[in-house]
């Protein structure tokens, strides 16, 4: 598939989405270029409107157009419960499970010194802020339940405790090495009612 | 993950590409937005680029941004002898072999009635026409060898023969390397009605 260097730029610009070998990347470009042009237009315009407009919000850091998120302007929303979690995913599961009216904080990642991701790149220390501003009364930790999860809730964890902020963790009752996202809403509703 | 009109218009295409459903388009989608905006944009650019340049082989059928492609235009390949592939992918992987010296044609698809690929779609009176110009003296069929490559190799077979055409199809067989006692029947017996 080497006839063409369009083709094979796109190829290697397909191979860059998580999970794309060149296989899948030459399927997707055969894909889009026999069947569904319009497909391709509409992702390329996608992919350059949301670079372009999409943000950290100010105070949870969750992706959003505007300088605050919507959810954190709600008024309806508990400000003195402040939830956890790694993702923007994880924190749709969350709010699907309609059993949390709290605020979040998005890490937008996890620890792991491994990969080079320390507490900066998670925004400790303006998590560190946010708890202790006077506001927040409970952090409730709901990163995965994997190694990495446990880590970063545990580190998060010992630092907002010895500034003496009540800290609690979901509950066990999401299956142990599995990743939020992609656990059942009653499992996650249960295990936020079981919270220690 | 809905907190952002352009991350849920990024999200609904990343879903065209086949392959994706709703979680990896979201991972994707999230990858790219925190980790990779340039990869982001490379890949906006490369689909526009692509959609916009790459066009139909005028002889042949593959992907080029010429009129013709190189392949075709190619003075020291062998126009006595055709091989049609369904795919591009399928095209290099002959290409790779080194053992091909002659001219292709690329069906761009498989007969699928079910999917209602017809043989217009896969131009076979385009093939009809070039096989029977006077240079072809052989056309070697290289579709896949499942249940849909073998019936479009059937029909095309048919066409050739009815007007007089030398019809080849790649050898059905042990694949190289293999311990007979692993290889399935159907293939062993294949193997031995077409042996040498
Ligand atoms: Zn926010
Ligand atoms: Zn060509």
């Amino acid at each position: 598939m080497s006839t063409t260097n369009s083709l094979d730029v796109l190829i290697q610009a397909l191979r860059r989405l998580p999970g794309v070998g060149v296989k899948s990347a030459q399927r997707m470009a055969f894909h889009l270029l026999q069947h569904d042009r319009e497909g391709a237009l509409a992702l390329s315009r996608a992919l350059s409107e949301a670079v372009g407009t999409v943000h950290h919000c100010a105070r949870c850091h969750t992706f959003t157009e505007a300088e605050v998120c919507s959810t954190c302007l709600d008024p309806e929303r508990d400000a003195t419960r402040l939830c956890v979690v790694e993702t923007p995913a994880d924190q749709s599961a969350m709010e699907r499970t309609g059993a949390f009216k709290g605020l979040y904080f998005v890490l937008m990642g996890r620890l792991s010194p491994l990969d080079g991701v320390g507490p900066k790149d998670i925004g400790l220390q303006k998590l560190m802020e946010r708890a202790t501003g006077g506001e927040v009364q409970e952090v409730i930790l709901a990163t995965n339940f994997n190694a990495e999860g446990e880590a970063t809730a545990h580190v998060i964890s010992e630092a907002l405790k010895s500034r003496g902020v009540h800290v609690t963790r979901l509950a066990r009752g999401v299956p142990v090495g599995s990743e939020l996202e992609y656990v059942d809403l009653g499992t996650i509703a249960h295990a936020l009612v079981d919270r220690r």
